[in-house]
Formats: C-alpha cells, sequence, structure tokens
C-alpha cells in the first residue's frame, strides 16, 4: 500500500501556519507498514485540489486529504473531490444530525453555513468527527484506491485518525515496515556516510543519515511481508552499521544525549552540577527537560561575568588575567568551583564566545572550552566551532559537545 | 510570478522531521510579492524529484527546492536538477574551493565524499553557503523560469536566502506586498481574534492571528502596485489593531519577549539575576540568545533541590516546610534572595511544577510561582497552565509568562 497526503489550505501554501497535520499522518502510516509517498499542499482552488487528487491516484492507494471541511464559501475540498469522481454531493442526515447536536449541546442556534458540512460525496461514508463540526470520510473508489478527508484542525484530524480511520487502514495494510534510529555524535556526517556506504546503497533495509546539532542520526527502515523478517533484516543492518560506528554511538530513537547523560548518572547513584558562560543556562535547561531530573540535578549556575565566576565559583583573579575568561584553566577552575559549591559527585564548568561579537584571530567565535571533573580527575576539552553560525546555533552545539563529553566521562566510570 | 516549492528529503516524507522550510519560503516570497501556489515534498528519489520539478515547470516560474544536497550518496537533488534540463553536473573549482576551506579552517582533513557537493549542473550560478558545506544554485532555465535549490538543514538555508538569493528574486518581483507582525501576550487568542474580528474579514489587508508557546502574532500583509498605497493601508491597519489590543502588544516581526527585556534593561541601565526551579534553566538560557546580554546578565542560579535554595539564596526552611517549594513565598524569597546574592538590580524567582509527575489536587501540574523584586517592590504572580501539557511545553510557557511579567515590571518603572 501507498500512500499520499493532500493538505488544503491557503494558509499553509502562504506559510502562515506550519504545516503539522502531514507529519503525523506520514509517521502514523508507517507503524501501520504503509509507506507514504508524497506531501502536497494546495489552495483551497477546486482545480489545484482535483489536479492534486488526480495526480496522487497514479501512484497511491490511500489519498488522505486535510483541511478545506469548514463551513464558509472557501472550503471546497468535499466539492473537489467529488468532482473528481464524478459524483455528487448529497445531504447525509447522519451528518446533520451529529452537526445539529454540536452546537445543541452548546445552546447555540446552528448557524446556516454548517448544515453545508453535511454535504458527502455519494457512495462515502463518514468519519464522525467528536469535537467539531466537520465530519470526515472514508471512501473506497475502487479496488485498493481510498481517499480519506479529515478536517484540517489538527486536534479534530488527530481524534479522527485515532477513533476510526486508524484500524480501518490497519486493516487494509499488509506489510511490515520496522524503524530504528542509531544516534551518533562525535563525528562528522560524511565520516559516518563514508563508513556505511555500502549500507546505503541497498534498498531493504534503507539507511540513511541525518544531522541535528552535531548529533548524526541513522535511521534503518526494513520491511517485509512477514514483521519477523523485517525485525530480523532490520537487526543485522544494525549490527553492520554498529560494527562500524559505535565509538560514536550513543543511543537508539527517543534517546537524546541528555536522557542517557540522565540514565548514567541514576546508574552510577551520582549527582552533577554545572556552571555555564557561553552556554548561558542552555546545558542546564536540556538536563532538567528529563522527568525526574530533580535525582541528580540539585545546583547549577550560570557565571556569565567575571565576578561571578570568582565570586561563586572560586576562579582566580589571576587565572582570567592571564588566560582570559574563555581559557582551559578558567574552564577547569569553574568545573572544580561549581562541584565543590554544590558538593555534587560531578561538576562541569564551560566558557567560550557565542558570537557575533567578541571574537578576535586567537579566540574566535565558536571557541569552547569544558571542564569536567570528579573528586578523582578533571578533562579539559577545546571546540572550535563555525565562527559564521549563528549565535543560538553555536549554544546549541556548545551544548550538546559538553553533554557528549559528559556521557564519555560517565561512560569510562 | 509564480513560485512553487520542492522540499526533498525522505525523513520530511516519513514525518521524521518537521518541514520549517516551505513555511519560511513561502513566508519570504509572499514579502517579496510573490505568490506561492503549491509545496510538495517528495523523497530523496531521482524520478519523484524530477517528476515535481517538471510538474511544477507547468505553471510555476519560480521553482525553489531544498534538501538532497548533502555528501552521502542518497543525496541526489542536484543529480535530479540536471538530468530533468538534460545539463550535466562538472565539479565548479568554486563552490570546491569553499568547501575545502571550510575543512581547512577547522583542521580537518576533507572527506572525500565532500567533493560530490561541488558538482553543480552547467549553467547554473553558485549560491554560497557561508556557514555549511553544500552551496546552493541559482540557474535560469529559460526567459521567466527559474531554478533554485539550497541545503534542506534550516538556519544554513535561511542565511543563504538572505545573503543571495532574496535579493535577485526581489529584483525581478513586481508587486509590492508589505507585512508586518504585532505580537501579543497575556490573553487568549479568541479574545484578541473577537477584538478584531472586523479586520480580519477584509481581503487587503490581511489581518491573520496566530499563536505559539502564548504569544499571539498578528500579521497584517497589505498589497498595492504602489509602495506608499501599500504601506499606508498598512500604518491603518496597524492603527485600527492596537487600539483595541494596546495592552498586551510587546513588539514587532522578529521583537521577542527576552530581547524587549534585554532592550527595557538597557534602556535602563538595570542588571537582572534570576533563581529557576520548574524552568531549570531555560528563561537565563532564552536572555542569553541576545547578543550583548553581557551587559545586564552576570549571575544566575538554578535552584532545583529545596537545599540549593536554602544554602544558595536565603529561603527559609520553614517557608518550605510550611508553604513548600512551589509556593507565592518561596518565589517570594527566591528572587529577594538572587537579587542579594548577584547585587543586581533586579531579582526574579520562578517555582512550579513541571510534570508530568508531582502533581497533587492542591498544587496541580502546571501550577507557577513568579516573584519579581528590586530595592522598592516586589510583585508575585500566580500562573495556572494546562495541566496535560508535556514538560517541555509548561517550561516554555512559563518562561515565557516569566519574560513577560518581567516586561511589564520594567515598563512601569
Amino acid at each position: 500500500m501507498i500512500a499520499e497526503i493532500i493538505c488544503v489550505g491557503d494558509e499553509l501554501v502562504l506559510g502562515e501556519v506550519l504545516n503539522t497535520n502531514a507529519q503525523f499522518l506520514s509517521k502514523e502510516l508507517l507503524s501501520l507498514g504503509i509507506d507514504c509517498k508524497k506531501h502536497t499542499i494546495v489552495k483551497d482552488k477546486l482545480n489545484d485540489i482535483k489536479y492534486a487528487i488526480n495526480d496522487a491516484c497514479k501512484t497511491s492507494n490511500i489519498i488522505i486529504l486535510t483541511g478545506g471541511l469548514g463551513p464558509t464559501d472557501d472550503d471546497i475540498t468535499m466539492q473537489a473531490i467529488a468532482s473528481t469522481f464524478d459524483a455528487y454531493l448529497s445531504l447525509n442526515q447522519d451528518a446533520l444530525k451529529d452537526i445539529e447536536n454540536f452546537f445543541q449541546a452548546r445552546n447555540i442556534k446552528m448557524p446556516v453555513s454548517n448544515k453545508k458540512q453535511a454535504l458527502i460525496p455519494n457512495g462515502a461514508t463518514i468519519l464522525k468527527n467528536p469535537i467539531g463540526t466537520a465530519p470526515g470520510i472514508l471512501w473506497k473508489i475502487k479496488e485498493n484506491t481510498f481517499i480519506l478527508s479529515f478536517p484540517g484542525i489538527p486536534y479534530e484530524m488527530i481524534e479522527m485518525w485515532h477513533k476510526s480511520a486508524k484500524n480501518y487502514l490497519k486493516n487494509i495494510s499488509s506489510k511490515n515496515i520496522i524503524i530504528k534510529n542509531l544516534k551518533h555524535f562525535g563525528t562528522p556526517e560524511a565520516k559516518i556516510g563514508e563508513k556505511i556506504k555500502d549500507l546505503m546503497e541497498k534498498d531493504n533495509p534503507q539507511v540513511a543519515p541525518y544531522v541535528e546539532n552535531g548529533t548524526i542520526r541513522i535511521r534503518i527502515s526494513s520491511h517485509n511481508e512477514s514483521k519477523e523478517k523485517a525485525e530480523a533484516l532490520l537487526k543485522n543492518t544494525e549490527k553492520a552499521i554498529l560494527n562500524k560506528t559505535l565509538e560514536y554511538f550513543y543511543g537508539y530513537d527517543n534517546d537524546t544525549l541528555e536522557s542517557v547523560v540522565g540514565d548514567l548518572l541514576k546508574k552510577y547513584n551520582l549527582t552533577l552540577s554545572t556552571a555555564e558562560s557561553c552556554t548561558g543556562g542552555l546545558i542546564s535547561s536540556k538536563l532538567t527537560d528529563i522527568s525526574g531530573s530533580s535525582e541528580y540535578i540539585k545546583l547549577n549556575l550560570v557565571t556569565y561575568s567575571n565576578e561571578a565566576k570568582i565570586n561563586m565559583l572560586n576562579v582566580e583573579e589571576q587565572t582570567l588575567i592571564k588566560h582570559g575568561a574563555v581559557s582551559p584553566e578558567t574552564a577547569e577552575e569553574m568545573a572544580k568551583g561549581v562541584q565543590k559549591l554544590s558538593g555534587c559527585a560531578i561538576g562541569l564548568g564551560i566558557t567560550g564566545i557565542a558570537g557575533p561579537t567578541g571574537g578576535t584571530t586567537e579566540k574566535p567565535v565558536g571557541l569552547v572550552y569544558i571542564g569536567i571533573c570528579d573528586d578523582k580527575k578533571i578533562n579539559i576539552h577545546k571546540v572550535q566551532l563555525n565562527s559564521k553560525l549563528p549565535r543560538f546555533k553555536i549554544k546549541a552545539l556548545a551544548c550538546n559537545y559538553a553533554l557528549n563529553y559528559l556521557r564519555l566521562f560517565l561512560t569510562k566510570k
């Protein structure tokens, strides 16, 4: 089964609204073993919608539309569907009852315009909308070709998907698709790409790397008529990849550097305290994005000024004068200082130049020093990020480098 | 001029990544007076990309592609463009130099695979990528038909758009569209919607509200053959809106709560120190996203544990025992404590329940107390956010509420 998603709405094509519906539906389809081929986003124009539907029918069995089911005259998705398949719209009494009940329940007189939402292509079944007025439709056009239509309002669409459409499509899907992501940090995408070049050339399982904030996620997608076969295929490919990338591998799917660090801290029953300068609290915020992080996070500091570094962390004034605030020496004293101040098992200090100003030839924007210590040892790391990156990006990357060095520090324990 | 956007990438079609590029480009095109007809999102498959390009050429003059320019073998957008227009790919020496320099600057040996990114369709001009390795292209296929290709990484694409593509397209566009965003905080979207209902019904200027993390952005878009007329139209609508919404208005277009707070602190030459619990450093991170924030940010704390609140901020143990860590009393003592500790003019304390666990019937998830003080006065605010929201969302909303109360505190000075 191959699906295509068509999202209808001027607000989407003009960029006024971010299209989250297509992403939601693609994920859901994949979880049912239905492969999505394409997303098409068109305006509320009859011919554009019809063209998209006809085009989708050429290659896909399942065409899912969202949007254009409102009560106003510019909402014409049902018209477009009907006219594409030479059907006519007729008033669906069940749908009308639901809409009337919707307003009755709210003691509101039903606006005349809402009656339009009960006009359904003859032959189609309605998908009830438990939280809004616009019903959707499910329509088997011919053997192995299905048209589904949902309102554009995400929470209505999502509710209707889970209540009805999902199970229907689950039953007509045969293929088993299994997906697993392997997450890596600390090496360029190209390097990883070269290592797994041979695997990336295969069609099944499909192997593809993606980068975000320095994390390289390798997605393995395998499919087979038999779920067991698909799983076996995936397992072998996973092994083959990790054989070559293990040194950079940190987790699967929803694992993040902060969640992995959190798991390690809990595993070894350790507490952590951070002293941030250039990242300004981002590391602390990421660490506390994890529910239950209060087990290992007690006190974090953002020591932005030299005074704060001296007064709070006992960084030597001489260190700042001799080596500067952005130096391995300062990073070391920040880590030790915050560990002592907090009484935590592990201290992390980070100092750098987030830019866009403040860089020099010796110390360009993007230069970052990270110190990590416990009672026994301290590691200092130097990172030079791309000086041209925007400030928020340098913060995000510096944060991930720090979390990854922290992960390695904890792994080696 | 009519444009179409084609986004290439399995990760988009499979729903693994939210497509923000199409929205950004549509908005930008609109601001240049270029109407976007359609978005098409396809996988990294040669024939799918070629089909989309050919299809777009039937109706549009400007075809913008994003994605598929990476160094790995699955990135084939350049190939697809070249083969669609019967061109061949040739090694572009400028592009190669840029890529080599990118790695030299980082003292990294250029991976062989990156050389592929310098292969450009003959006839196309390269769009330099100042922050990544993949150059884009700008290619005038024939009179009034232009192909543009950008990397899929949003911040690279955005940088390249502003640096080169935008001005080029501005020159070939005729229509004058002017867009202005009015940003508001502290009232529900529906309330704002009611206030400006009449304005929202007009076609030109077009008025539309959008919400994100509690911020309500009202977008005004006006067009006219004459730039002056378009500006006058917009100005009148802006006045009419602010007449009804001024109490919630905080800024325009790229203004953020943290940038507005930063401007006020600089204006009054004040310093600020924060003590965060439930937001875990997010407020500090947001404040330091602003370049030059070191002028007013010196020391911020994340006091996650009761001990940290007591030891660092001198919160009374009795306060925590009697009223709990999430209470107006604790928020007040945190604000006063961090102001005293840091010696800053203004102190902010925030404590709450980010969830998903830790809520009770008296103190549900999403309950947040914010204290803001200077030497003269202290304000305490209670916020109850939707308990069902995910943890990161509650953190983001609590952060924005705190920044907005801070803004009001500073405005009233």
